[in-house]
């Protein structure tokens, strides 16, 4: 399930920048992944100590340093000593309740990203934090843990498909970003595909199983929406391009994503609305439900009670009058019944409840 | 029924500003149809090709180039290539989720507009979405398929009817635009009417079709919204004047149409505020009929319970005290009954319920 | 009843600036209304054709034209050209669905208000459409059909009450709005009174009658609402006092009618606060005669089913243990039933039900 | 009761700035109360006539002319009169219907206020229109009827407790709004007490009174909410001290009343708030109510419905087969009315609804 | 339980500016604690008199003088003499009921902020208004009562931790406001927990002890906003740095804990949109059971009573038509009872009931 809301109890009471490890106790191995290259050449490698990064930091070609594994707090602090990082970044790097958000210190850009995929295995959306760092010729990424959706990003890079290799390390950036968006679409599609499904047997047949699903999928925007908003604003000012490090040809670049922010957001609002509507017709559903039972309720103690009452008046008149006798009992009987249903029956027809 | 998200999981992981065709494969030959004129003289036709476009690129008359069809991604690439468009923009063109928007390049601006239409034959609100490229001397609009709302406007140019014929490209755009708004007050008509239509049926009779009809009211209105509110701000831009490529004498008949799209969202607003009060009234006259249903149900077990109880009695009793005999006990249980009878009906009258 | 929206299908196709009359077909001749004054002087006429309005256009007196019909779109394409008003604002004044606005061409001012009475013969609210056009000494008013709220400023102009002799054209438009904006009172102060005599019945006696008067209550004030509130930035654009055609004495009258306009606007949505309350009140005081109605059934139940019950046990063991005698049964009878009694009442003591 | 609404229905038709008595006709004499001090000096006297209170318009000292009642025309014509008032302006002090706001005219602000109070005496909250004028060197107040909430600042002044004799004449108007939003707060905390009183009972026993009071305090809060909201706006404009009426000095009094003002509607809020989610938890607490009915009813029903079938089943057969005698039938009985009974247990369980 | 909103009823009709305990009378000592440092020495100690505070006033080291009580008139006034504060100031210090505010007066910054907290304890959420007056080189601070967040920090003093005895007397403000901010998380956590427990039940097995739970986490979540809210502007403006008061070196901790504010309200908002949510769900849920329960008395109703009914015929008919022996009426009436069973049941499928 998707947590709204990361523990924070652990940082209270230390002088502000220290660094600690919120999640639960990890103990796998950090795993850094670096990518250099430029136009010609390109170089992969898996670096066993965050030293190996180090040359990279003044090397002419774009550098992309991948940390998964934010849970050790010596290979960042090592980052953000050489890097020159200051201590409440890395400290917003390590606590992953973040909300989006980019603050530009004049050698690097720090931006927090939340990525939201659809995992096809389990079958369910996965959240992590990304927090990236852009300096003049390298980015470097942390995620809370591996596995992430940048395969066909790194696969772009190998192969020099697109103009990654031809770019600097603004787009790598901003290649980044957008790969993020793009799957934000995807979770909205399964997303849509959960409310469409549910549509149908809203007004047919509600089901306790229903309100649940309403239930999770209002939790779900709560959460996209709670992690997408405050990204408008963050790529509205990186395109904006006031920093140096950001080249005025990746500007449309980062239109085209911002244009996507926006879609994602209005989708999201969109889905809310509809989502906020099923739960009123989901309510008014099971009212006519229940009025329907309700109305089947009636008419069987409309029609048996006091016929019930009828023949146990006649069994107890008869034993007393035996001149009355049952021949001509009964159809009494039956004619007092009959009147009592029709009459009814043109109750119920005309206060429009049959 | 309206789509409220267009799939785009296809797209993900390619480099930017590539072309893929996000819906279901379609095979029909897409349609290029040419009109070009001027004050003077007037031509028409069917291209085969989309190289037979070319030509009028620089030809001083005004073109209008429509294209029916978006899934050939070879014909876009064309036209991107000879007319300069930006790769991202060909990319929206064939993205047909956007939302309504208009960038401005020096030569050409792109709009995306969505096309709401009501068709009478098959009864029903389509919905295509129109990208329209204007140049300084051109119009190319792209649509996802044949069929739109056009031909009065094709007819005024044939005939040479208002002052289409004297104006420039600009104002065959705004023309297009103008013809688009026009029609969401068809639509906003035939939803006007369904409201109208449903508010007799809503207090004094209502059924769960009725609740059908309200959430696909509701559906209808959310997808009106969310393509035509950003309309609004795409066109008070254009009106703006800030680009050469519009002409300052367009700008009385933009501010026209920018109060048509505000009288559109006005009614858009006013329904929604309608169509959500009514799922209100439906509940609560869901619950009046349930009340009334209850209160038939009670009146008969309040009145017929405890005589068949008493008769229950009467039985079990004069089998035991023969010398009561049928005539004493008959008036008897008769004035108990009527006793019981009269106090439920004093009762119910006190609490306001018959 | 009023209409929210109104057809403008039959304009669909035509060019920009098409005079089209979109209301049903009326055959009624339309009256014209000259009325001519300055301090000194007084002159009304009824005209017979319009041609009698043209020379007042270059008098230096006040000339207020006002037509009531828009249904000849003769009379209003000759004023349109006479005057020289553009085709635009003459295609506005014939579409009577518009929201209000004003236009400031710099000869001529264009503002439609919507005027809304309360007719006492009919008993009921009416609408109309009111455009007028202000120029350098003159305004034209155009109405819907005969019938309006002005006859006391008639009066006034002809005996010369207050100051309006002594203004000029601009304090007659103003006039004429300031008319408009106090019957909006008269409006809210109906609705007021159907709301507060409402407000009783709502908590002690609920009927479905209730809800269609709220679901009433509700659509007029959608209606006032989408009526006034454009017309307040109206008000404040002719106050700023940038057109020529507006004298700065006039500014503080302008400025009432805008503090009158800010507090019709501020009832309206209290009433529409009230009236929404109104509904969530109502639902809940059905929920509370329904739990009424069923407390009465349960305990009816409670009480006479197991009374039935026991009646059958004992009738059916006394004929089986003709020993056990009616003198010893009857009181075993009645004790357990009262047991059975109290315990049920110490049950829905303990709930709190009675 | 608080009226949200007074009738302005006289006024319609007559020319602007005519003064008209919009309320119910009063005869009672108007009172004048005129106090007058600076440092060194007090005077305070009852003034038969209104021309008495003009030898003070000149005089250096600052004046406090109060006066309860605006019934009569012609006193509020002579103050108009004498002291320079524009006809709007006396319109406005007679319209108790004004929403707060104020009007800087060169030589004097005119202030409207609401003043509203918790009477101890009458136990209800009252409200009345204090209108305030404010001069160089006087303040004029009007109010509806005798009695008001500045009896402890008259006893300042008489005195000299605080700062109140040092200061001019902007101070006294200060200490008036002052004066008057303190006595929000008192009517906030009343209004709080009933919240309070009401939570409990809302969950455990809701009532149909319950629901009256929920509907009463949302009445009284749309009503403050309505008179405090313009009033920051008002205090505000005030406070900017673009008035050479006011002195800087008086600025840091008027910021802690702004002040005062926000802590006001942020209460109003929080309460509307908390008495909006009132009437849900109310709808929810009667919705469970009803279900424990119910569950009653059910438990009943499904225990002695089939009993009473068994019962009548017996009693049938035991009739024609004589040899099946009730020592056998009894026991026999009991195990299959146990059985029923034990699985209804069951599957109730297993529901969860006992 | 929180309060919503404080008593000032004792303060009205007083001059503003006078000091008055508004809560209830108050007994204990006032304490008050001074730690003074710079980066080379500490001192810390317990005033027995408020003048031994003095002498810290002009000393270069940083000052933070600690009040805990604020219900000693002469306590507040001394100091205010002291320290040069204005008595309007000093009346806020005294009144509890402030919102979060700051105000700039040149030589001192008086900010007023919230103090939340959990207390582990006593296992409830405790609330307390703490003040604060930054001068140029000392911070004093109002609390309550005794008790408070901040020991982690005096540590962090005493011990040299962190960067904070090498500040100046802004960092010590930041510092406190910052520590006070982390609380806030805390308590999130706490309601985090409570709403994430709640989820399951609501669905499964809603209880009115539930809709308690709702009701009371709604009222602290409106307590919280109320708290946090205004924080954020307060903040903002501090760290406009706009003052000389506060260094610029101090500008990226404010900015931190700004982003920490707008996390914690984000989070309320969040909070808030899942809590309203759930009352939406309990209602639906409730409504779920009601139905159930229905069925089962409807499907009980609908088999017996007319079995009842057929039982009582049988007796009835039998006693007079001796020929019909029980030998046949018994399959007879198995067979009709097994009818009306099947056409139930076939009827409940149907419907979708079953």
């Amino acid at each position: 399930m998707l947590k709204l809301f990361k523990k924070a109890s652990k940082k209270v009471g230390l002088p502000p920048g220290t660094l600690v490890q919120i999640e639960e106790k990890k103990t796998e191995k950090v795993k850094i992944n670096i990518i250099d290259y430029d136009e010609a050449q390109f170089q992969e490698k898996e670096a066993e100590t965050v030293e190996e990064c180090f040359p990279f930091k003044d090397k002419p070609t774009v550098t992309w340093i991948n940390i998964d594994g934010i849970h050790q707090v010596e290979i960042i602090e090592k980052i953000g000593t050489y890097f020159g990082i200051h201590s409440l970044i890395l400290e917003d790097i390590m606590n992953t309740g973040q909300r989006p958000k980019m603050e530009d210190f004049e050698d690097y850009i720090f931006v927090v990203v939340k990525m939201i995929y659809y995992d096809e295995k389990d079958n369910e959306i996965k959240a992590e934090q990304v927090s990236l760092l852009l300096g003049s010729n390298f980015v470097i990424s942390f995620q809370e843990r591996e596995g992430d959706v940048f395969n066909p990003m790194r696969e772009r890079i190998r192969k020099a498909k697109g103009r990654i290799r031809k770019m600097k390390a603004d787009y790598l950036a901003y290649a980044l970003i957008d790969t993020i968006v793009d799957h934000y679409f995807i979770v909205l599609e399964k997303l849509g595909e959960k409310i469409e499904g549910m549509e149908e047997e809203l007004v047919t047949n509600p089901t306790p199983e229903t309100l649940q699903t309403i239930h999770t999928l209002k939790r779900e925007l709560i959460f996209l929406r709670k992690s997408v908003w405050p990204l408008r604003e963050v790529i509205s000012v990186l395109e904006r391009g006031e920093s140096s490090l950001i080249d005025e040809s990746t500007g449309i670049y980062l239109r085209d994503v911002h244009d996507h922010t926006i879609q994602v957001i209005d989708t999201i609002e969109t889905f809310r609305d509809m989502v906020s509507g099923m739960l009123d017709i989901y309510l008014s559903s099971i009212s006519n439900k229940m009025n329907e039972v309700m109305k089947v309720l009636t008419i069987i103690a409309t029609i048996f009670i006091p016929l019930t009452f009828v023949a146990g008046l006649y069994g107890m008149n008869f034993k007393y009058i035996p001149e009355l006798e049952w021949h001509w009992g009964y159809p009494i009987s039956l004619s007092v019944m009959g009147a009592i249903g029709m009459s009814m029956v043109v109750y119920f027809r005309r206060k429009k409840w049959l």
